[in-house]
């Protein structure tokens, strides 16, 4: 596919995970982080920036001037202001992948979740940027396997949601370069209920295994 | 396994399909139901029941006398009044398999769930009954998978749910004579809120599918 620009909100492991796979694909990718001088001090951000070199640190602001593709890899507590504090109403039409999940840790373990059944973090993002084509995607795995699914050895599945068709065709090219063969379109934005109610089972599939190294695969007859 | 008597509640798609396989794996098995006339006297009934000859059908309450094991195979929007049909509080000990689903189909199609997140069915219904062990299971899947899973020609995963491992042991059991290869125990009734969040995806799924022949598998590294 023709290289993007992509921003990727949020300096985290799954943002980590994700820039690094974005760069890797021949993508222009910027970082964005609440505060870079901070995120670039750390050990593991400063060891996984050798790895990527041309990845760049910046607010989250500037990461996303001129961007073709914003993703959202902030944690779900914080989405929203994240996505306020990247002031995205400067821009129209642009497509915002969405793989964050509503989990709410602070009842304890295991998380429940902070929206669901009736309305979904996936359809906040969008109601609060009505300008952005928003596609929820990735939300269902952990950040390894987000970034290169060929590491389960098998095909897995992985589900897309989102109003716009062509956005959603980005998002799957996207998803087909870092190796998910197998992509469901759901639907609207509203059927990311469905992916974001499957942590529910994730999580406690993750603490029956073990390991969160694993995936859904929709078997077909 | 040693041949038990079952008593399956609820005489639709799901009860029936069900009390078929126990019945084909050699078990005595009764079919309750709230009216047995009435249900006796439906085509479909009849025709599945020349299939099954020897698969009684009776009242809720003069099902569960006797049985070793009772499944929940009614919707979710009437378990708890069938289960107090039934009386079970007669029982002590016994094993209830719940394989329904909090549906919520009044606000329209796809439906909601009417518990989640905090709390589930499973643990209203073991909660209700105490004095039974609950395991919740297979309500991840459609009847044709559940009784048949070797349908989709590929191994695919199944939950447990329970306080008691002697009663996931028993389902367990169960499970494994009809087909189910990769039985994944989740941990204590509480757990059973991911295998029912789940369905909000797989109804989503089925919508995407054009199928509710599906099943999902745990694909592992």
């Amino acid at each position: 596919m023709t290289p993007l620009t992509i921003a990727v909100l949020g300096s985290g492991p799954v943002g980590r995970a994700l820039a690094g796979a974005f760069s890797g694909l021949g993508h222009a990718v910027v970082l964005g982080t609440r505060d870079p001088a901070t995120t670039t001090a750390r050990p593991e951000h400063a060891s996984w920036s050798t790895d990527h070199p041309t990845v760049r640190t910046s607010t989250f602001a500037d990461a996303v001037v001129g961007c073709d593709l914003v993703v959202n890899a902030s944690g779900g507590d914080v989405t929203l202001a994240v996505l306020g504090l990247a002031d995205l109403d400067r821009l129209d039409g642009t497509v915002l992948l969405d793989v964050s999940n509503p989990l709410d840790h602070s009842q304890g373990f295991p998380p429940r979740l902070s929206v669901s059944n009736d309305d979904s973090l996936g359809e906040q993002v969008q109601r609060a940027h009505p300008r952005l084509r928003v596609v929820k995607s990735l939300n269902t795995m952990n950040n390894a396997v987000m970034a290169d699914p060929r590491r389960l050895g098998s095909s897995t599945t992985v589900f897309v949601s989102g109003d716009d068709a062509d956005a959603k065709a980005l998002v799957t090219d996207l998803l087909t370069a870092l190796g998910h063969d197998d992509v469901v379109d759901l639907g609207d934005i509203t059927t990311a209920r469905g992916p974001e109610m499957w942590l529910a089972l994730w999580v406690r599939t993750a603490v029956a295994l073990g390991t969160s190294d694993f995936n859904l695969k929709v078997v077909r007859a």
